[in-house]
Parts: structure tokens; sequence; C-alpha cells
């Protein structure tokens, strides 16, 4: 029997015949768990979360290893698990050797310097009985002769820092303000003033660790969300609360830990501590915005999908659990609608929407796919649930866009295929642009009609009697990996590509503009930034326009956070390009069926 | 041998000759202790802390009634301990049956009802796919439409609560609002929107339940602070701290814990819930002040005594632990200096200081005692240590004004003597002003003379080798219970009155004021409120004025802090005061012990 291993949150796949155990299984899928014992069930370190009925019993290593706490959460060494039958099998990013590369860098740092957050280096004189000034007067007294700071307010937790610091420095030092509120105090010489800026995705958590003073990335790094082990869609989460509100919590708590973690990370990486960390700055889709902020799940998951606001949240750092200064504040920019959240306003701030009068088209792909259309003063927005076929999952051979994936294909006029993989060596998968140009070179090369189907005559695909045809993209020799495009594979595009294109198609209309008429598409996130314009026309993914006018921005939602982090003038344009938003709900569309109708289909090939 | 107990917080005291319970050395001591089995050791209710080398070992009853942890902490049956030598028992509220009689009452209700925090009782029309509104913009809406509030700010803990409360109440719920910030959300008809208030005294509670409309008080409860088992006194709580920085959290959690339970009662009382207060108000002395904040008490405690901030705190109610509604918040006026605190300008406040423009004293009497001088423009205030013998503490027979504590005594010429008892029945013991009327007519009848020794003839006057002679004011007869006035006694309450007086001396040098040019002398506080002013005159307590210009004002510190909970204007009013207030160090006075020697004797019995 053949059954199959789906590794999340990197999207490898697996398909076994006989029995191996999942640290067996992950390393045939291109994945290195960590490991001292080379999978003898010594070392305890290949931990995944994998559940069902289909598995080996836990052994004696791992009752030994694990909690029954632990056990009862499906906690297992991969070394000693074996499975039976199709499983799903989480990683934890501490088991996995070799990280996932993620698009962290936005590309557009036109950041504003003009922050709120402050600090001061000062020397303040001591107190005696005939100057018995509280220490929050005293401080005051030299902010305001020396910068003429006039008041400062009383946050609880920085004041109780207060007393200890400026003995602890021997009245020598560091007070970070916002505007007149006290946020810090830290003993001693001069300090660098930094901040966090988050986008927090269904599927990774990107963090930047930002110099405060000029916006400036200090360092970065992605991890996956750990929140994938819930479902990989914001459908699943919400769903996953819906079944047992203690989910949201849970989910609520595991986020937190991560960023926590990242931010000690990149904090030690300059040489400082997590409470240096003066003020930050968090985006993301309203499903995670609700369950970062701890906010009701049950008004957005089910009709008529209602956030519970759409006003920035600016609250302690520490009401949402998460480590900073002691009066650090963290900024959630507000959700736009129920499926449009803060990471798309952050997306379009960064990318300049609002200001510019040219006719634009904004795209994020992702499981969720945000568009927004502006022409003059007017900008649309919708969301289509495109599926997570573009980041390479539920694909046979699909993986996210990490090492080892193939980005680019081309097949040439003699059939031959060629093809880049990311970090080069031998290719473990397919990642979103990968699969998009093979679906795009199989359409030219006339392998597949316009309805995606197999032409079963065509070389490199395979027909057996009572399987589908597939097309053989990298053949099993040599022990290579065998690398193949199933029927399944092309019809999961083209229902991706048919819905984010009957949102494009259907915005276009709404504000009745014709496609030449779009002076730039501007296309977000890790997919858009290897994405092959020309085969992304080519599959009528997006509308026949110039492929010069297709810009790729990284993740601009990172870059719209850092903005909002260290610019107060950054956050009020983003309120200010929010209130402009119309929002189109897709799912009471009249026309969407018809739209998605002939979106879903390729076009006849170009000439190119 | 004779010992002693001592029973805090009530201050009664026992002397023993042979070895009893503590249960039957409290019941002849005048307190009735919880007991349902009468001392048998069966029911576990008279639970008391004591601890010490001089006690029987715990009994099995003890063994199996408490934990661990708490016999580790000195809990004991008071029916199964026995003491061999001076201890000191604390009862907690819960084991007294008779709760004392604690002073709540101010008699300044001048309460201006502009409040911050309003309640408004809204009908909103749910959403749908064509409305799909955020929940708190859809309340915004409703809002602005009938009341014209612009805009809602996001107070994350309130706005949580807000979609459950819209879908409970079938879309008819109470919002409380403060100016334009949820504070909370409640499904279903209109309520009352209340507050708290809350006098933190170093010895006792004082908590009013507050229509925050009109600034009635709805209920009020006083107990004892429960800080009492670490030391009576301002100093020996923060020398408690001194010696381990643990006993500030233990003493802020059980601070917070009773003020949260007397909450709850309070509540109850009217058919509310604690999660209805939408505001809180706490006043206190500047160490219960940092105590309850949880500043740091190392600067307080130490020269030069300077506290972290001078500044109202106003924070989220739950920062500080206590059960309020999501969003409310706790007010905490700052203190004035290191042994001056919000209780003094609450009580200032209260009593019309700073507006008035007559030549005013005010004296708030405790352990610390509070002193402030205003004539025209100029303020100043003093705190001078005088001790807790006007409470009682420190009195063979003193006890706090509590029922059965003789409150007022008069000696007639024949030598007889006459007394008041609070609650009527037999007198228990004797509280501060009933001491205080004893010295005076002491003095008059001349049985002591100006340094207070008792002249050894005198009627009354019992004498017997080796040992000091003593007054009997209640003779041991008929199974009575003896109340003596020692020498020992007497030169307490010549301390006491002694500081406050060289206090009220240096103000009124420092200003240069006569003691006939003061219009009126305000005594706050529960000790002034049964106070014979003749008899403080006498005495010297106070300098020679007219009586009728002495005006005791209760809980003035309590009326002060209603004020301030329901009206900003009064906030802004006691900030303007403080600023006002010159504060003069009495330990750094040249003149204080010229002063204090001086008002240490006793004057010249007057004329009545």
């Amino acid at each position: 029997m053949t059954y199959s291993i789906l590794f999340e949150p990197t999207g490898n796949r697996l398909l076994c015949e006989e029995s191996i155990t999942i640290y067996e299984a992950a390393r045939l899928a291109g994945l290195n768990l960590n490991s001292e014992c080379g999978g003898k069930a010594t070392c305890g370190k290949c931990r995944v979360r994998v559940a069902g009925n289909d598995l080996s019993a836990p052994t004696k290593s791992e009752i030994g290893c694990f909690s029954a706490d632990q056990l009862a959460n499906d906690w297992r060494l991969a070394c000693c698990t074996i499975a039976t039958n199709d499983v799903t099998v989480y990683i934890p990013t501490t088991s996995l050797i070799e990280e996932q590369v993620i698009q962290v860098d936005g590309v557009l740092d036109n950041l504003d310097p003009s922050q709120g957050v402050q600090l001061f280096s000062l020397k303040v004189p001591r107190p005696s009985l005939d100057d018995q000034l509280p220490d929050l007067e005293r401080l005051t007294r030299v902010l305001n002769r020396e910068h003429s700071i006039e008041c400062v307010r009383a946050n609880l937790p920085a004041i109780r820092s207060l007393s200890e610091a400026l003995r602890a420095g021997d009245w020598r030092i560091n007070v970070a303000l916002r505007k007149d509120e006290l946020v810090a105090a830290y003993p001693g010489p001069p300090l660098t003033p930094i901040g966090l800026a988050v986008d927090v995705g269904t599927s990774k958590l990107a963090c930047y660790l930002v110099d405060l003073r000029n916006g400036q990335t200090l360092a970065t790094k992605g991890v996956s969300n750990p929140q994938i082990a819930y479902g990989e869609d914001v459908m699943s989460r919400l769903s996953a609360v819906m079944i047992d509100q203690v989910n949201a919590s849970k989910m609520q708590g595991e986020v937190i830990e991560a960023i926590n973690s990242i931010a000690d990370e990149l904090c030690e990486s300059q040489g400082l501590s997590q409470t240096d960390l003066l003020e930050l700055c968090l985006v993301g889709n309203t499903a995670m915005h609700h369950i970062l902020s701890g906010l009701p799940i049950h008004p957005l998951a089910v009709l008529p999908f209602v956030p519970a606001l759409n006003l920035p949240l600016n609250v302690p750092a520490s009401q949402l659990g998460l480590i900073a200064a002691p009066g650090a504040r963290s900024y959630l920019p507000g959700p736009l609608a129920g499926f449009i959240g803060s990471d798309h306003s952050a997306f379009l701030l960064a990318a300049d929407f609002g200001n510019s009068t040219q006719t634009r088209l904004g795209i994020d792909i992702g499981t969720n796919t945000e568009i927004t259309l502006q022409i003059g003063n007017r900008i649309v927005s919708c969301s289509t649930a495109s599926g997570p076929a573009f980041e390479g999952a539920h694909i046979r051979h699909g993986m996210r866009a990490a090492h080892g994936a193939i980005e680019r294909i081309e097949i040439d006029e003699a059939g031959k295929i060629k093809f880049d993989v990311i970090g080069g060596g031998s290719p473990r998968g397919i990642c979103g642009s990968g699969i998009l140009d093979s679906i795009a070179e199989l359409r030219s090369a006339d392998i597949i009609n316009g309805r995606g189907r197999f032409i079963v005559d065509k070389p490199g695909v395979v027909s057996r009697p009572n399987l589908h045809p597939y097309f053989e993209l990298i053949p099993k020799v040599d022990g290579n990996r065998e690398i193949i495009i199933s029927q399944e594979d092309i019809d999961q595009v083209l229902l991706a590509k048919g819905a984010i294109r009957a949102g494009i198609d259907i915005l276009l209309n709404s504000l009745d503009v014709s496609p030449h008429e779009i002076n730039e598409v501007v296309i977000a996130g890790a997919f858009g930034t290897n994405l092959d314009a020309h085969n992304a026309v080519q599959i009528g993914l997006l509308p026949r326009i110039p492929i010069n006018r297709i810009r790729a921005v990284g993740n601009a939602a990172g870059a719209g956070a850092r903005m909002m982090l260290v610019s107060e003038e950054a956050r009020l344009h983003a309120i200010d390009l929010a209130k402009k938003i119309e929002y189109i709900e897709l799912t009471v569309s009249p026309d969407f069926n018809k739209y998605f109708a002939n979106a879903v289909r390729l076009p006849a090939p170009l000439l190119t």
C-alpha cells in the first residue's frame, strides 16, 4: 500500500511503499531533522508532533523522553515512530537543522525617522535632606533643563525600575520617553534605542530588529508560525477555535512565545537584551491579529465575518505577554476587514498606495490573497481564498521557497528541461514560482490544454492504466529524487490562479479600469520575488499588461511594519489610507462565479 | 511569672500569671474569637497567627487543620495554643466575631458629579453581509448619532468583552466610556455606574462604594489592614521590606486581596458584581502607596527618604491586581513627600484647604501625624512620628475605637469617675480619646503633675513596693475587668502629644502665626471624632485657641478619595493643592528637640 507523509510547516511530502521511521522519511523528503545519535533513539532531539491511529505505539525511549502532557499532545521522537497510513507530521523549528529561507527583506526602506520613542543619556543630581524631590520629578527637572521636556507621565512598570536604575548607575542613566511618558530607565552609559517590527503571517513570522533613531534594520529572522499545528490556513485556525475555545489562548500563547524567542535571539545578536526593546509594531491578517490580541474569534469565523474593531491597538507589550522594556508598547494597526488584515495595509503603506496618483494594482499572494486597485482617489480592496498552491502546499512535490526548491523552470523547443534550485544542489521539490513556470511552460509546449489536461502522447507525460497521467520533471535515475507534476497539481494551481484572477477582474470591473490602463502591478511576498512575470501573464494569473509594469516588492508588509514602528507619521498615514479603502466582499458578489469560471482556464499561449 | 499577650490588629492586651490557651486569653481580653465548638479543638475556626519559642507544640488537631505551609507560617488554633512568655497574636478578621467599629464616614459630601466615566444604554443594529462594520465601529456609529461622541479609543481588555456583550444582550447593551475610551460593555437593560474609593491606612482600610453619577455613597466598609502582621507602624513595614525584599510583594498581595474582598462584599450588597466597578481611587500614606503600587521601598526607607514619584498614577486596575471592569482604571493621587501621603492631600481637598482664605490648621492624627498650616496663599506641611498611643496601642488597657472602648472619661470634683463606652455595655479597654480625657482629668484633679508623674497619696493611685504607681480607673470587682492607667501609659501619651504639638509649633513659627490667629483647626480620623476639644487644649495637644474653632471631620481622607473618584475637577484641584504645599522635614529641623522638650510637658490646668 502506498501512503503519504506530509511534513509541515515545510510542505515537503513523501510517498512511502514500505514502513520506515518518520526520521528516515524526513531525510528522504529532503529534511534534516536534529539528531545527535543518528536515529538511534538515544539523544531525544528529533521531536515532532504527529497524531492518528496508524502509528506505532510510543516506545520506552519516547515515554522516558516526554512528559505525560507532551505524549497526550502527540509529541513523538521521529526515529521511533512508524506510520502505516497517510499522516501529517509537524516539525518544530527547533527540530530542523536547516532553517527555511524565509523572505524577510522588503525593498522599501523609505522610513521616516520621526520616531515616537526617544532615548536620553542623563546625569541626575543625587538627593539629600535639603533636596528630597522624588526620583521621577528629579529626573524631570534634568529633562526639562536639558531637553525642554515639560513633564513626565507616570507609567507604573517603568517607574518601578527608575529608582533602582538611578542608584545602580550612580545617577548616570538612559531614559526612554514616548513623548512625555517614561518607557524605561537603564543605568550606565548611552545605549542604542531599539524596537521590533513583526509580520505575523499565517505560515510564517518575520521579525525585524530596528534602530529607532533611523529605522535601520539591525537584524532579521523568519520562522514558521507554530500555529500551523492547528491548521495551515486561516479558516482552519478559526475552526480550531470554534471546535474548542481553549485553542484560541493556546495559539495566542504559541505565537507570542515564538516572537519572544526570536526577539531574544535578535537582541542577543546585537549584544542587547530583550528588555531593551522600547517599542513594537505587529501586523498580520485579521485572524492572526485577533488571535494575537486575544480578541473574540467567533464573530470573525461565522457569517457575516465581523472583526472586533478596525482601530489601531496601542497596548502595553506586557498585556500581550511580549517581553520588552517595562513601559514598552505594542502597536497593532487595525484590520481593514474580516479577511483583509493590517499586513495588507502595511504593504499598501510601504508600496506608497494612497499617495501615488497612478493607477495601480497591489497583490499579496498567499493562502488568502489580498488585492487592491487604486485609480485616482479611489482605492478598492478584496480578499480571495486562493489556497496554498502557490506556497507549494497541496502539490505532490511542492514545498515552500526553501533550500532545494526548484524556483524556475524552462522547457526549450527541443523539450529539454532546465531549472534553477534555491541554494543550488539537487532539487528536493518545487516551490510556487517553479510550479507557475511549469504550467506556463507545459502550456507553451502544448503538453497541457486550455483546461490544464495532459495531452497523453506528449514527451514526458507518463500515462499508465488506472492512474492519472503526470509529467515527469525529474526522472528517478542515479538515486535522484523523482519530481513530477500531477494532474491534481495543475488543478490546484488553476483553482488558485482562478480565484486571484477573478478578484482582479472584479476590482477592474468595479472601477471600470481596463488592464492596459494599469501603470503598475506590485506583488508582495516570497512568491512574488521569484515570480516570472511573463509566465504569470502567460497562465492568466495577471491580465495582459506589459511585464515591465510588474514589480515584486518582497515582504512589503514587514517594511510597512518597520515604518509604523519608528514613525508616527507613517501610523497616521496608514490610518488615513485604511479609511479611504472600499471593501468588496467576494463571497456575496453575484458575479464571482462567472468571473471565476472564466479565470480558471489557461489562455492560449502568447507568442514571445 | 507574669507575661503579656498582645492581640493585633485590635490592640487588646492581657497580662497572664497562669498558663491559659490563647482562645481563653482572647476572651478575657475582651475579644470574641470565632468558634463553633467553644474551644474544644474540633471546629477549626479560631485561627490565629502567633510565632515564637514560648508556645506549646502544634497538636494533632492543628496538624490536621492546617497545611504544612500554613503551619510554617505560624498559623495555630487559639484553643490549642498555650503561651508561656510574652507573645503577639495576630487575629485575622475572619476569626473575629465582632467587627471593629471603624470610622468610614467623612462629613464632607461636597462632591462634584462631573465624573470621567459615563454609562450609556444603547441599542446597536446587528451586522449583515451588507453591513460588515466591526463591532467597535458599529458601537461608535450609534454613540456618535445619539450622544455626539466622536470616536472610541481601543482599550484591549474592554474590547475583548464587547463582541460577546453585544451578542449576549441581543444587541442591547450598556457601555461605559472614559471620555472616548471603552471601559466595559454589559449586555441587557440599564445599570448603575459604580466606583470604589479606598483609604489605605497603616492600620485600617476604609472602602466606599459610590454611584458615579452623583457621588452618593451606596455602601461602606472598614477592616484592619492585614499588613499589621508585618508591623504596626509605617517604619516597621518598611523595615520588613529592608530585611526581606519578598515582604514587599507579600504585603502588596495581602492588601490587594483585602480590598478585593471588601469590594466584592460591597458590590454584592447592592446586587452588583465586582466586575461592574468602572473606576477606583485609592489614597494612603506614602509607604502604603508605594507598597500598593509595587514601587521600590528602599529609597523611601533610608535617608533622605525619597519617594519614587509625586505625580498621580492612573493605571489599569488589573495592573495592581484589583478586580473591576475590564477597562477600569485605578487613580492613585501622588504622595506629597516621603512621610506625607495622598491621604493627607485627600483630607486637605475634602476640608477645602487651598480654596479658603482663612488661617487654618489641619491635623490627621495617627501613628504618623500629618499637620498642615495655611495662611493666605501659603500652605506648609510636616509629618511627625507620634506613635500609636492615640490609637490605643502600647497602652496597658488601650484598644482602638471599637465596641467596648471607653471613649470619654470625667472625674468630678468628688473624685467620682464617669465614662462612656462605645456601643454601651461593660468596658473592655480605653481608646485614644478616653486616654486623652483621663490624662486631662488626672491633671485637673491634680492626681498627676506637669511631667505626668503620679502624686502617690491621691485617691485612686495604687502604689506598691517595687511597682510603678498606677491609677485604678475600674477596680476588679464583681468579675469586672480591671482597667488601669499606668505611668508608662501616661509617658506614651505625653511623647505622642509632644511630637504633634512640636510639629504644630514649628509650622506656626515658620509662617509667623500666633495661635489666636488660627480661624479653624480641622482634625481628621476616628480619634478626632471622639475627641474632647477642651481636653485636647487642656493637655497641650493643641495650642490655646477657643474650642469652638476646633472641628472634627471624621475620615476626611475617604471623603477626598470619593471626590477624586467621581470628579476630574477634584483631581486637578488636588494636584494644584499639592504643588502649592511646602514641606518641612522635621528630622532635620534644628529646633525640633527644643520644641519637643517644651511640648511634652503638661500645661497648668485651665480654669473651665
